[in-house]
């Protein structure tokens, strides 16, 4: 294990969480909020210890599959655990689980909150959650690769441990590149997007609020009754394109970029990650269509509902924890599937769904003729063997710890509803589930335990299972 | 497609199916019962029908994995539209979907009723509901494969479509005789059980009916408190002990009959289903103390109900659905989990989830060793790719039918935890689910098309989804 060089990765990540930091004292300042000063405190605390790690040259750069996984698992708790410092010295968040559970949330683009009521927050404390949404959206780590040079060839095990999907496709073969391309997209579209917030009227502070969080596919915002308190059908809409859009592949927009258009459009899992979009708001729609005025009505709201919750952002216009069973079932099926591998979203990816299907396909195929020698493909490529293996280990793993963790959950004796989405909204990294986590409600009544198990499973999610899991193993610790 | 060779088969299978009815019948004179007419009258319609269809000797007697699934498929629903008739002849069960519902429910040994109380049945329709337990519990076509010649190697393909579990052995070369020594052992230990069960001083009715019960792990029963009726911790334990044991792998029984004791105990699989048990037990036992006067009470009731869960039976000394939610959460898991391959219990089957497991952790392995060779083994032999496949496929297809079986279910518009458990407690041949299908409740709330759903999930998992799921492909009518 290259103990220095995850050491001085670890600086280097802290360093960027701290300049990160100024923005919400900036917004303290503007607001005159005194709260802003503990944003100060920490970014200094956290500055100098980063200063003192990043001394750590490590002379050995080299990195295996292992150091990746370990790293990325470690900068994840860490930024966590910094990032929730300013709300328990402000009193904002009184107890640290509480605020180190808000901020995994934040950083895993997750937004389940255990904020009551985030009006009565300061701005600042307000910016910075939802400031994490969009710095964990993309990746800590692919922001530092834009940025910091760490050697040739050794990061590509950082970009696959961080980025989400079954396989990471480099655009271009230079990682650092790759990282920049990847930063300028989403920097453009965020841009692009809070002008048309304040072009439909969303005050300035909401409009950033709201398209960090929409961009990181995050969910948290400034309004109790989220995205519903703006009563624009514009505003909304936007929301909610923007969503499905931060939820598609970005390789598809990079192929825009150089307009490889044939590649963009070919892409599997774009449409079918778009023809579910589809379906199920309209299914949603047409189910509770008695509960509106009219259809369009319920067919915008029940669009919303499905591109907040299969893009795991997790805003929501109205409270689909009270909509008839079938369209809250249909809301955790969506929670599963989650958005595109190589999105800002969550989930399981529609890339790993469909090789699912492709498999279990042709299985029974198999079945009924023994001697076929069909292959599967997906966007004209052959599926390796090891892709399927890997993705049906994936869901195994992702199975076990979804049904550890709703055994521990359920030690709070909630109601099975409340106890199953409230460990699918945060695995999944979506934000709300139903009943007592749904849309009205929040996380404060867990206790303690649920609330860890909760926050170790944002960040499995964010992280595909893996690092973590491996971060714990004694194997990995042990010298080869 | 051999048709003739269907229809002979359908003939010889209805015949055994009216040979059985009367039973009943007799149940029926010695109660002065007059419903029990309604069997003779059914009886001989089949008997007819049955004589005519095996008067079609077919030439070719050649029957492929095609053949060997429909004709699985066709047998099961047959005998559940045969088996329902008396039941809506007599108007003990008016509507005749519902009558279908409770044999199918019957003969996939689920036992799900739609019956509020099964006291005001006649006493030869409750013999002929646990009856039919009996029979679908090994399997109606092993049992024709045991007295019926089909010729030389041919009828593997409905041995194979008909028993559960991820890979058939035989125990024998021949057919036949592994079908009458399968019978056989069954047979013994549910007349051993039938004395038992007399020396606990049940009444001989009560003895027979659920020990057919028991043996085909079904759970229908004559009594509304189901064995909570007996208030004897002996014959409670003696169905406890008894359900576990039809729950293990035939095999290992065969094993102890020709003493090849180590066969017999070294089977990982029947060591898992266990240690579960046990497991799942004390932890039950822990959570629901305070509900009992001791903690001995409290072992007693959970392991009852673990051992009637796991082994899908579905009998229930008190209401779990009462319980807390870790300990209703644990039995759905149970339920899903189900007993051994080879036995007379339903679920995906222990050595599907060891299976699932090995391969899991094999993954992880694989991702921080590459370069690994070490391979899954169970029971000392290497498990192969294809079962690891054909298992991970089967999950997937089993993932899809629950998935689109709830939300089918949902348009019913119930809570949730009764919706999810009613599809698992039928797909996986438990019988009872949480809540409203709880142990103190019933399946007769359900809408037509909710009945419809459940009764093919009830066929689905009885014979492990592909027979059915081929039946209705379009592929396997084509000419080839």
């Amino acid at each position: 294990m290259n103990y220095l060089m995850i050491a001085y990765i670890t600086g280097v990540i802290v360093l960027i969480e701290a300049a990160f930091m100024t923005l919400p004292a900036l917004v303290a300042l503007i607001y005159g909020e005194p709260s802003g000063w503990y944003f100060l405190i920490t970014l200094a605390a956290v500055a100098l210890a980063g200063f003192l790690l990043t001394r750590l040259r490590p002379q050995k750069r080299d990195m295996y599959a292992r150091e990746g996984f370990v790293i990325t698992a470690l900068t994840w708790i860490v930024i966590s655990l910094i990032g929730a410092v300013p709300f328990t010295l402000s009193g904002q968040i009184p107890a640290y689980l509480d605020a180190v559970f808000e901020m995994a949330s934040g950083f895993t683009t997750t937004g389940s909150s255990i904020v009551p009521n985030v009006e009565l927050l300061d701005n600042c404390m307000n910016f910075w959650r939802c400031l994490s949404h969009w710095l964990g959206g993309m990746g800590i780590l692919v922001f530092m690769m834009a940025i910091v040079n760490l050697g040739g060839g050794q990061s590509n095990h950082l970009l696959r441990a961080e980025s989400p999907g079954p396989s990471v496709s480099k655009m271009v073969p230079n990682m650092r590149r790759s990282s920049a391309i990847l930063y300028g997209i989403y920097m453009g579209m965020t841009v692009l997007l809070i002008v048309l917030l304040l072009l439909g009227g969303m005050p300035l502070f909401d409009s950033l609020c709201h398209a960090f969080a929409t961009a990181g596919t995050g969910g948290f915002g400034v309004k109790a009754a989220s995205i519903g308190y703006y009563d624009s059908r514009y505003l909304q809409t936007v929301i909610a394109v923007f969503m499905v859009l931060f939820g598609v592949n970005f390789n598809a927009y990079y192929f825009l970029l150089v307009r490889k258009w044939s590649n963009a459009f070919r892409n599997e899992e774009v449409r079918t990650y778009l023809a579910i979009i589809l379906i199920s708001s309209v299914t949603i729609g047409l189910n509770i269509m008695d509960m509106f005025s009219s259809f369009g009505e319920a067919l915008h709201h029940a669009f919303f509902s499905v591109s907040s919750i299969i893009t795991t952002t997790g805003f929501a216009t109205v409270d689909f924890s009270l909509w008839p069973e079938t369209s809250r079932l249909i809301l955790v099926l969506l929670m599963i599937i989650g958005a595109c591998a190589g999105s800002t979203g969550g989930g399981v990816k529609v890339s790993r769904m469909v090789i699912l299907f492709k498999s279990a396909a042709f299985e029974i195929r198999k079945l009924l003729h023994p001697g076929s020698v069909k292959v599967l493909t997906m966007d004209g490529k052959r599926i390796s063997r090891e892709t399927i293996q890997g993705v049906q280990g994936y869901m195994l793993v992702y199975f076990a710890i979804t049904v550890v963790s709703i055994l521990l959950v359920s030690l709070d004796d909630l109601d099975t509803a409340t106890t199953i989405t409230a460990v699918a909204a945060t695995l999944n990294n979506i934000g709300p589930g139903l009943n007592m986590v749904g849309p009205a409600g929040n996380y404060a009544m867990f206790s303690p335990l649920s609330k860890l198990v909760l926050t170790a499973d944002m960040l499995l999610g964010r992280l595909e299972l893996f690092p973590l899991l491996i971060m714990f193993m004694p194997s990995t610790w042990r010298k080869h």
